[in-house]
This record gives structure tokens, sequence and C-alpha cells, in this order.
């Protein structure tokens, strides 16, 4: 079925499936001559398509289970301008026997070799202490399994597994080059404040086979935790050291991450006021917008438009063809 | 000298004067005919005072330093509106004979009698775990000592020493009165939330002759300081007593300090999500309101007029005769 | 039917009903087969409820009045995400033998009770020309009558009848522990301002089996008619006294009225300029949003969530669990 | 010294002047010899003159009142930018002598004539009421002498005696112009919305030697005002004819009051909600950047840049010269 | 056919209908017995209109064509709230056989006779340079043609053929009755900038049977295109003249252009600078806000409330009764 | 003089001054003692000085002339918080002996060398028209010798001679070390949207010994005006090669201009709707924001505090510590 597989993305009206979903929910309901069938919805890491089966008994619906797998046969059908399936057999399908990779979105690229790629950004990093206090966070190992399989955002951008990395180090390769051209900056800041800033998505963002907020994401957020973070981390490597952690060093990261929002109604409860927080605002940015505007014409469903959908989040419809004049 | 100090806003056009002021800045400058004179101003705990010395030598400018008290003979006249005062003579005044409280601004009330009140409403708590943390911020004594000095603000409500144990004893006795009224909140978090809502104030304002931010008060900021100081005292209580700390009671404190400014645009990285978070929001702005318009009035120094002059903070003048019908 | 009665807001799927319904709208529709059905929706106190019933006839049809009421027998389903009804009979049932308590919302406290608490409240005024102008409102019996039956508004708050005073008690409540608290604040202003600020709202919203907005409601507004009417009754008084009525006092009140909301965006055409305008529009929005957030806590569906659905007049969703550490 | 009279706006440094000027305030102040000198504020109707008075003596300011008029000889010079007066010599001038006129800034149109054309466009009103309406308003002496004497507002527009008059016949002249070109609005509606929708301007400035707001003014504001004073007026018709006056009429015409701003950001409570509501709004805003673009023109003392200087209300500078091309 | 056709938005539930109509899109769908059925969706110049035809064949679906005409027998019905049509029979209709426009909206008014009157307005501009400008625009046939075609708007005001033609005519009526009350302004130029101020719409929308926005359209936008054209014909009257057009000229147009949308949030790059732009701005709203009030209140399908739904773009409902008190 | 000239941002009180001026402007006045001095104020490239002559006469006055130089002898001191200069003697100098670089604001690197390594960047082009419509700006020579002279803006960053080339260079240097890491951007677009997005300001602002907006960029804008240049130098290309030039490419070059401020608010009449114009948006403000806050910092006069003053364009004070750690 591998390289067989039509994801969700791809499919057009009228095809004919015969392959594994992850079933997101399930009703058994009464048709209008009073018969049964059964509206589910199904996904992969694609997306995710509505399914009927008419003819309905309660033994089928009740081989079809939430959160499980189901083997499918059927046809596409365009309804009311969503695609629709119309299930003929299905029959449940072992987890253990599904590659994983197919249901839940991750990063394109491999997280493991990313994760390198940024640390080794990182061992440009001068500054004893900021040195020691990324040691902190990387021998966290919980924190750092959490980072490697944490999404960037909800929905905005990158928003898969092993997003978070892919999306900071974007933002450390620019800084990397761009830090030459702006020789005043201190590149440790720089640096380390990429790093950080958007390390407490990690803990605010559940990321399973669909990514939520957590509690402590909603009621305190990634901003607030991570400046916490630099707190405990410092405190670690003052307890080892045995000398204080400079408290200048303290201020200016937890300063970024609070600041890296750049205005006050997007959350940030501080407006940058170092130019090393100012280059990781707009950086951070340009790498969400990068990712927004290129997916979105990627994305795009209608073949015939020149223009993308309207996209809440840039107010604006987005241009397809710029690619090639 | 005592009890016929005459203070800075209670001075008139043609009053002469014979009494000790801080000084808070000198300049010796030439006259357009070739001669010295002297500009300087004067201060006590309740304003400023331009004030010059005609017929200036180096001597007499010297003995005037900044920071340190002078015992001043003259009088005083308007000056483009603005009140000054000519020095007939003047003579140095040792620092260890003034009443400090006549140049520094501080609460009216007894700052330790105001924090005694505090505690006993915080003594209604009844969660065990809250307890034990008020009982670690009590503990610190640097903390509290800092909490006692600190005013609430820069400018905008209780800027004077004790005025943060002012305002925040305030908030909890509204809250103390309203509680009944809504008897589903969270009593025990909203007492505690009103006590760490400001405490940040603390480290955010350095309080001596004058008012001014701290560079962690302005690179981090009072919410986040605060928020991180809970996780910190959260720790030692786990510590102490062996057992984590619910990490549901540390997300909602939290939670209340974040959003205790109630939008974005004043520095809340997050808006209110629990009924508690909302009061001590409307309390806090409640009791600030009531010190800026009631302080507004009695400061206004244009008698004739029935508004005070333009408050930007509250974007209207004040009407001053509210009081009596 | 009493006590067994499943209110909109209790139903899962799969119930069966034998229970009167109000019927908000019907339809009769042809079925894909050519056959007949009626879709309608049937409501209650707490809701509205989409029903369909299969194999109908004309005659069924005009059985089932809009507005009327309907005994149903039948059975619940979810649809998309949605409850519905299957019906499978139903008859008329007569107006005369429902509770209408059922079938409209009310405030859950006793309309009169509150309104004497009220009105006991008001007696600790002590200005001569405001008692006798809250003389002049509580004789208009009209007026207290429609008053007794207004929601405090079309959706956000206290949307039954008797929320209006439901609303106008608890704000005096609040002011009336809170006043010992501010001294200076003029304690017949604060709750004679209370009395009125909403009190248009009983001739800006039509209160009976729905609430909407009058003509004059719409077009010039609670806050417009309640300051009238001060204009209306203080002439009254004048009139009955053969005194004039002190017009700072009309002014006072009227601005207190004007400015309730705080600012121009919610339709205040005056910011409040004096301490007691300050207090009424804290207390008015705490009453409103403690409503809101524990109303959303105890409506909202999901039971496995820890948190409310997005509530746009909050700009956030919340937390449902602040109640239990 | 009539029509050889040197207005505050045409003066330049280096005239010698002989004439009266009124005096807004004056001071007596120590200069740094020890010696006397007098400053005081010089007024005619186009604006206000700093001015000195070297080697005074206190009989000489004993001679100088505050809002008394003054025959001055003196000569201009410019200091820091600004124009002032070096006076050389003073004495009282009898307030009965001065043409007023040229003290006090008035429309340069005859008010009588303006306020008979007003009255004149509304005699094209057909409706019943609303005509019985404008007899009660055109009835009321104190109210029409008020509006006769009144200024449009405080700075920004026709800021003069005569102004309310003078705009209000502006946009009533335009409303005239442009019914014809929309028929299907309510043309009586129009011209009635229009008398009224600054009607109450005239209660909320003091117009005398300089414009100010009432304490009623600035608490409830003309807005308010102007729709109390139709409910009024409405009574007083109903009363005399004995029949109520239509509902449906005060709603709309208060409503055009209210909504006249056009935004809730510049003190309308509603928005307009019919086309009569709108065009007032526009042609309102039309006529009084008509009157401040215009007047910005002819006002600005730079004839050397092409641009006006920055208006704050505009949000820009005007370019002076779009009359020629 | 013609004088019996029943529009889309004049049609009630219930009705039997036998004509042509203009079809948008179409599906061919499986029932959930097995069926096939057509889901489509049919138009004519004042609306869409949903329809389903059961029992369909692939013939039947194949000869309904997208965007082709076609003549159905069915009935209408009540749906959710919306009508939609049963078909019972339909056939292929040929285009060259309908009346094109019962199904494209146009002005109700004469295209040709609007521009003749607009001419004639312009007429009345004496600048020579300008006059000469006039002349290259009127020349360019193409630019005429789509201008005559266009719509003032998408959606938000005349959004039909010759609604730009339309919309412009009444600005400039309402400038040429207004141009006498205000004599200070430069007449040429506002009646100039009147007819430049929307022609780019011309190329910013595509007017076929749907208005759509081209490419240049969004990326580039009316006003920036109406800006260049001025600069493009400017130098071909220089080119022809052989001597420069006036740079003056040409910025004030171009000023006029950018600035008439008021404001920046609407897509004006530049605010009113001079008082000619300030009445074009004011009387393109004015016109623009007649439209959509009185068109609100015909097109509102609710008989029985007094106002119209909720306009989005008007932020309120608009009420229907203003026209008879 | 040239090694040993204090310049004005080095001065402090009391330092004695033997060195050339440029005068900005000078008055002559009359002294309260009846005799005449010199207000007048004196420049250099790093700032404007006020300076006084006691004991002046007509003669002297008459030898300092506004824009020209000044030899001045004197002595430097504090008045009221700013600097001012005591003239002892001057004499006139001549302008063909000063060296300019001192006087007038320029950029500290070669303008030359930048615009050849600007030009270097654009020869990566590869899109023939785009190579074509560049060679049509680089041989307008007016155009290249404004932009060389022209500072980047008023005064938020780079206002001074080279500015314009300096900025653009440093945005293209960061597109140029980007672009291989988002290479699904059109580098093309990139680069040439780089070249043109502040070309404009050439024209907006006059640049000499002052920056000024020149009419035209206050009426019309850099914005448009570029965008203007664009149509017309690709019509050269058109009429050159007897081809047309690609409209796509028009369209996408003009977009980027017009949208490169990124909002509404700040002058772009279009929201970034490709990924190209998001790149120049964001590099745009970085590079501006690197200026504002290095020289601010460079640029704070006072040594002991650790922000700088309060930057109204960046809504912050600047930490001026970040450097080091």
């Amino acid at each position: 079925m591998e390289s067989k597989r039509r994801y969700v993305n791809q499919l057009v009206p009228g095809e004919t499936l015969d392959q594994v979903f992850l079933v997101r929910d399930r009703d058994l309901r009464t048709t209008k001559s009073g018969g049964l069938y059964i509206s589910c919805t199904l996904a992969d890491r694609t997306g995710m398509l509505p399914a009927r089966l008419w003819n309905a008994t309660e033994a089928i619906f009740n081989s079809i289970q939430t959160d499980g797998f189901l083997h499918v046969k059927g046809r596409t059908e365009d309804y009311k301008g969503n695609m629709q399936l119309i299930i003929d057999a299905c029959r449940p399908f072992a987890a253990d026997k599904v590659d994983l990779g197919e249901f839940i979105a991750v990063s394109e690229f491999d997280v493991e070799a990313m994760w390198e790629e940024l640390l080794d950004i990182l061992r440009e990093i001068k500054d004893k202490h900021i040195r020691l206090l990324i040691k902190k966070f990387i021998e966290d190992r919980e924190l750092v399994a959490a980072v490697k399989k944490s999404p960037a955002a909800m929905q905005m951008h990158h928003p898969f597994v092993g997003g978070l990395v892919e999306h900071t180090l974007n933002v450390a390769r620019c800084a990397k080059v761009l830090l030459p051209i702006y020789p005043s900056l201190n590149a440790d800041l720089v640096l380390m404040g990429i790093f950080l800033h958007d390390l407490g998505k990690s803990a605010e963002l559940s990321a399973g086979t669909a990514i939520n907020y957590t509690d402590r994401g909603q009621l305190v957020g990634h901003i607030t935790m991570a400046a916490i973070w630099v707190q405990q981390k410092a405190a670690q490597v003052a307890e080892e050291t045995g000398e204080p952690f400079p408290q200048k060093t303290i201020d200016l990261l937890q300063h970024i991450i609070l600041s890296h929002h750049g205005v006050y109604e997007y959350g940030s409860p501080k407006l940058p006021a170092i130019p090393e927080a100012y280059i990781i605002h707009y950086l951070d940015n340009l790498d969400a917008k990068m990712y927004m505007t290129t997916h979105a014409i990627q994305a795009d469903p209608d073949g015939e438009s020149s223009f993308t959908s309207y996209i809440r989040a840039l107010e604006t419809r987005v241009y397809k063809g710029s690619g090639q004049l």
C-alpha cells in the first residue's frame, strides 16, 4: 500500500480507494426511510475526509473505533464543494502494522539532523555562562525529547512533528549569515535568544495524533514558561559552578523571549529594547511568513485561480505565480 | 520648623520662606551683564520648586550639593504661570537633622499596620499549599523589606513609599467583602492572587528619594518576575515537604498574575480565563482609579475651575464637585 | 411531566423523549424519493432542538403551529456534531396547561424579593432630591413592571426574565459593601447611579418568548433613554415641590448613566469623569464577567475538555477547573 | 484707530504700535538686578501677544486689569521664534469706547441674516409634527439667543460668535441642493436633523471673551442635551395639540442627533442606521473640513512654505496652493 | 417568458417555475439508496438558487453545462431557511435566444446617457491642461469601453454593469451643486478628481457574468493604476503640445486619487491635504452609503422586521421605515 | 582646525571654542536694560547649538548671515539643561574654505563604493526583462545622482547624504545571504524589489544643508512615485526592444513597492501577497531598526543611565548594555 497511498490532499472526486485511514470520529444514524447509516471522519497526515457507509449495522459500527485504524474500500465524490467518501466495505486494521508517518504530520526533514545542525550553530557562542546554560538545557532529556516532537504552532506555521526544530533551525541559519552584516550585535545573545524564543512551545502544545494546547499552555503560555526555564537552568548552573550566574545575562535572555512577538497585541509583555531582540523578532516573523505563503500556494486546491483563498492571518489572498516570471 | 513648614504644594506667590529643602540639581550661570547666578531645583515630598540666587559666587555654588539639604531664605513669585523661589540667603543643612518624612513621599497610613492587616486577610486562605507558599514569601526578609518600601507605580497611582502595600491591602479589603456575594469563586485563589498581582513592583521600581525603574524592571517587568517567584517559592515548598507542589495551583496563580492587566495592550501576555482573574483585574483597576480621581481632585491647583486639568491616563478632566450635591 | 422533564441542555444522543416543547418554526419538505417530511425547531427555556418527522402528511404539518406547544414522542441522535430529534409521534398541547417557566428563561431568584432588597439598599440614600427622584421612578408602575420582566442584555449576561433586577441588585450589593472602604465617595450618587445605569434596558429590549431589540432600543438605546427619564422625573419632582431640581444632581446622574460603559467603543458618549462613575463602571463589568465566566463553565457541553469553547466576548476560552485546587 | 488697527495675526517683528488691546493676564516680576517688570498677555480677536514692560512700578501694574482694555505704545520683536511686544507706555482704556468686534471673534457674516435663511430652508418641511416642533424651538427665546451667540466648536471649526449658525446654515444649504439628487430621502428628517445636530453646542460651550465648556457640557455633552430637548419640545407640542407626538418621529430625530458623529470614538452612542443620518454625518464633516483646510491656509504664518504646519485634527499638513494651478 | 419571468429575489416557497436560468455549477451525486441525483446552482441577475434533480442519469447531467443556460420546470421549497428548487424536468437553452439583461446585473439607468451627462459636467472645467488631459482619456476607446461596463465595487455599492459610471455621475452631480456653496474651492480640480477617483476600478475588476478582481487589480489596485494613467496621459499631452504638462497639476490630481479613501486603513497611501481632496472623499462616501442603505432596505427579504439584517460594512442593521413618518 | 574640531554632540558645559560653525538663524533683540544682543543658532553635521552674543551692534548682526559660516570664539554653558554658547567674538568665514563634510551629515561609508557593491549584487539577476529595466534606471543620470545624495528617511533612520544607498545596500546584502536558505523564492524579484523599494525617497526628500519633503513627496509619496517609474522605464524598454514588457513582471515589482511598509497604517495601499514582498518588508524593517537602536545607543548623551531616553518610534527606551555581557 506504501507507495500507492493516495493522501487526503491529493484526492479528487471519482477515485476508488482501497487503503487504511485513521478514524477521528464516528456516528450511527437513522436514514429517512428508517434504516441505519454510519457517518465518520477519516484522516491521514494531510487532512480529514468525511465518509458515509449506507446500509449499516450495529456490528459494523462497533468495529469502527475512534482513534483506531480502518481499512476502507470506497469511492470519493464531491458533496457541496467538499470531498466525501462513500464506503463500500471496511474492517479494523492493527495499529502496529501501519506506518505512523502516513497519519501524523511530520517535518519533511530529519529531526535529528536538524537538531545537530542547530547545536552546531550554537557552538559558535563564546560566552561561558551561556554555554553552561545551553548545556543544562541539552542535558534535560525530557525537555529535549518534547522539543524534538513539538510543532512550532497550532496552525499558523510548521504545525507538525519536528516543526519547532525546523523553524528554530531556519531562524538560526538566517542569523548566522546576517550576523557578519551587523557586527555590532552581540552574536551570543542572538543565537541563544533564537534557541530559546519558541522553546516553550514544547510545553504549550501537546502533539500526538492531533495538536492541542495544554492547560498550562493556555493559562501561562510558552513565553512565560521559557522565561522561567532560563531562571531555573541558570540557578542549576550557579549551583554547579558555585558562583552566581550573571544577572544581566538572565535579564537579557528573558527580555528577548518576552519581547519576541514584537507587539503587545500578540502576547509580548515587553517590547524589544535591544537590537538583538529586534533581529530575533524579525527573523522569527520572516520564517513564519515564508512558511505560510509558500505553504498556502502549495496547498491551494483551486488550480484555476491565480490567487489562494483568503488567509485570515495574512489579511489577504496569496498570489501563486511569483515563482515564475 | 516642624509644624510651620510650608510644603511645595501649598505655596502661593509672594510668600517669604525660611526652611530646609532637598536639592535636586544646581547650575552656575552667567547673567547678560556678565555676573554669575545660580539656578537650582529644590524639593520636598510634595513636589519640586525652581529657584534662583542672583549675585552668586563660586563659593556659594560649591556649598550647594545635589541630593543634599539646604536651609533657604527667600521669596516665592509667579514666573510664566509657574512658581519659582528667589533665594536671598542659603546654607547647607546636615542630613541627620532633617525629618526625612518631609522630603520623601510616604503613605499616609502606617505601613506595618497595613502589612499586618493584609496578612490577617490572607489567613482566611484554607488551601494547604497556598498557605505554605505564603509562608515562603513572608520568610523572605529581603523581599518583604522591599515590598514595604515599594510604591505601587511610577506615577499613576500610589507613587510613594508604602504605596504597594496600601494598594494591595485596599484590593484585599474589597475582595474580602465581595467574596460572600460571589460564593462560587475560589476565595483562596482570589486572595492569594491579590497578594501576588503587583508584588513584582518591589523589584521593578527602585524607590529612594525618587522612584525609578530598575534595569530588570524595564527588561523583564513585574508581571514576569512575580510569576517566576511563584515557581521558585513553590519549588522551595516542594523541597521542604518532600512532595510535589500541585501544578494546577502554580498554573492558576501564574495565570492570575499574567492576566491581571486585563488586555494585551497593557502588558498582560494572557487574558483572564477564570472568574478569579477577572475579579482581581477589576478590583486592581478600581483601586487605581479611585486613587487617581480623588488624588487629582485634591492636587488640582486651580481653585476656580470645577474641573481638574486634563489627565492623560483617564483621557478626560475630572469634575471636582461630585462629593457634595 | 414536571420533575421528569429533560431540558434541551441536558440531552444526550440516544434518549427517548415523551414531553412538551415550544415550536419555534416548522417546514414541510419533499424527500428525495418524493415523500414528505417535516423539519421543525423545538425549544424550552434552556435552548433549541432541531427535529425531523419522516413520513409526514399535510394534516400532521397543519397540527404543528409556530409559537404553539407540541407534545412529542421521539429519539435524540447526533447529526454532524449537533443534537437532533427524530419525532415518532406528536400532537398539539394547550398553552394553558403548560408551566411557562419551563419554556421561557427566568432568573433563578425571586424577582419581587430581589426588587425589595434593591429598594432597601436605595433607602440608604440621604439626599432629599434623589429620594424624591427614586419615588417618581417607583411610582411609575408601567416602568417598574417592564423593569421586573426585563433581561439585563440580549445574550451577554443575565439574558432572562428578571435578569435586569438580578444584575442591578448584584451591583448594588457590591457597592454597599465597598462604600465603607472608599469613604470619600458620594454614596448617594453611587447607589442611585447603579439603580439607573441599565434601567433603559427595560425599554431597549422586548422580552417575551424571545428577547429582541425594540425599534427605539436600536435607534436611541438604553443609555440615552435613561438619561431622558432622569430629566423627565426630575421635572415631575420640581413641579410637585414647586422648586427647581438641582441641576448639578441631574448632570451627575446623567453623566454616570452616559459614561457607565467606560469607553466610547461600547457606546458611552462620555468617559467617566468622577470617581462615582468609575466604581459603577467597574462593578457593572465585574458582575457581567462573573455571570459570563461561571455561566460558560456550567453550560459547557464538552465534559472532557478542561476549557470551554472560545467565547468571543471574552476573547478567550474559559478554564473550567478553578473552583477546586 | 479703526482702519489703522494692526491685528495680532498681521504683526511682524519691528512694528511700532499705538492702539488698544484686551488684557488676558498680567504679572509683576523681579528682574535679576532687583528691579520690577511687568509680563502680560494682550489680545484681540485674531490672537494673543505676550508683552513686557521694563522698569515697572506697582502703580503701573495696578492700572492694568485682567479682562480690561489697555491703550499701548510699543514695539514688536521676535523672541525665540514667537512675537512679543515691548511696551513703552500704557494707560487703561474704557470698555465702552472700544469696538467689541475687534476683540471677540465673530462670524464674518450677519448672524440674523443667516438665521433667517436657515429658517427659510426649514420652511420646506412638510411634516406637521416637525413643523410644530420647530415652532417650539424658535419660540424658546433664551435658547435662540444662546444659539445665535454660540460657536460651532471650541477650536476645530467655526470657533467664534455666530459660528454655530454659520455652520448649520452651510450644512442646510448643502442638503437643500443635494436632496433632489437623492429623492428617496425623507427631506423633512434631513432638514430638521441638520437644524438639531449641533444645537446642543449652545449649551455645551459658554461663549464670552473666550470659549469654554460648561460643566453640563463636559458631563453630559451637546449630543445628549439636544436629544433631551427634542423630548421636551415634543411633549410641549403634545400638550398643546392634545394628541401624542408620533413616537417614531422622536426616535428618528434623536437617532440622527445621537449618530451624527458617525463613529463611537467621537462620542456618538449610536451609529447611523438610516440614510438620512448618513447624509447629515457627511455634510457636517464636509463643512467642518472645508473650514479647517481653508482656514489653515489663510492663517498660516509662514509665507515661504507651500504647506501649513502640521494640523493634528487632520493628521497632515495642508498644501496651500491648490487654489491656483 | 419575458414579462412573466420570476426573478430569484422574488421567489417564495411553493412556486411552480417554467423558465430559463444561468447555470453556475453542477454536481452528480449518489443518494443514500444508491441512486443518482444532480445538485446545481441556478442564477439570474438578482441572485442564485440552489437546485436538486432527483432520479438523475449521466445523460441528464451531461446536458447541463456550467455557465450555460437551462430551461427548467420545477417547484421551490424552503430548506433550512433558504430557498431551493426541485427540478422536475430541464433542457439546455441556446445562449443567443436569451435576453442577457435578465442574467447579468446592469444599472437601471442608460449608461450612454449617464456618460454624456458626466462629460457635460466635465465641460465646465476651464483649465487648459486638464481639458487636454480629459481629451486623452476620452480618446482611449478601450479604456472608455471598460469604464462603461465596469461596476463601482465588488459588492459594497453599485456592483453591476454601468455601476462605475452611475456612481461617478452621482458624485459629479453632487459636486456641481455644492461648488457654488464653497466658492474658494478649485472647481476644475474637484470635477476632474471625481472623474478620476474610481476610474481604476475598470481595470481592477473584470465584469462578465460575475464580478472578479483581476490579478493586477489585487496586486496593484485601482488607486495606483489611476495615478499611473494620469502620468501617462499627461505625457501624451506634453508630447502633443510640445510643452511640459504642469507638474503641480499632476501632483494634485494624483494626490486626490491617492487620498480619496480618506484613511490609511482603506488603502489610501496619503491622507487628504487639500480641501478639494476632502470634498471628493466625502461625496464618494456619501453616494456609496446612500446606495448601501437604500439598497439594503429594498433588498431586505424579511417583511415583518422593521430593520434589515446586520450589514457588516455599516456595522449596524438599517431601519427600513425612515421614508415615511 | 581639522583634527581639533569639537563637534556639537561632543560639547560639555565650560568648554572654550575657537572654530567655524554654520549659521541656521539669527535675531537681534533688546535686553531688559535697553541694550542689544544677538540670539542665533549655530550648527555642524552633528547638531545645533543655541548661542548668545551680549553687547551686540547692528554691524555685528549684519555680519552674521543665515546659511553662512561664522568663525566664533566663546564659551559653552548649561542653560536649563540645554547647552548654549556665549559668543565673545565672531567674524564671517568664506564657504569655499570650509570642509563641507563637517557641516552636512553624510554616510560614514563611501557612497560610490556602496553603489558599486549594490550594482554587483543586482548583477545576479537572471531575468532578461528585469536586467533591461535596471539598465534604464542606471542610465537615468539625474535619478542616479539624486539617489546617491538622498537620505533614507527624514529622521527615523539613515537621515544623511548617502543614507538611501547605505540602507538599500544593507538590505541587499541581507537578501543575498538569505536567499540560499529560502530557495523557493524568486531571487530576481527579491533583489530588484530591494533596489526599488525606497528609490522614490530620492524625489520625496530634498537633501541640502537640511532634509525636507518636496511638494510632490508630500502629496504623492515615494511609494507611488517608484511605482510610476517602473511603468515608465518598462515602457522605455518595450519601445527599445520592440516587444511588450511582461505585464506580470510590472505587476509584481509594483506590488512589492506598494506593499513594502507591510501595513496600511504606514502608507502601503496593498498588503504583501507574495513571499518576495514579505522578505523585503522584513529586511527593510530590520535594517531600519538596527540603525535606530545602535544609533540611539551611540547618540545617548546621558552616560550614567543604562537606558537611552524614550524613543517614540520604538515605543520604548533602548538598553545600552547588550553589547557586553
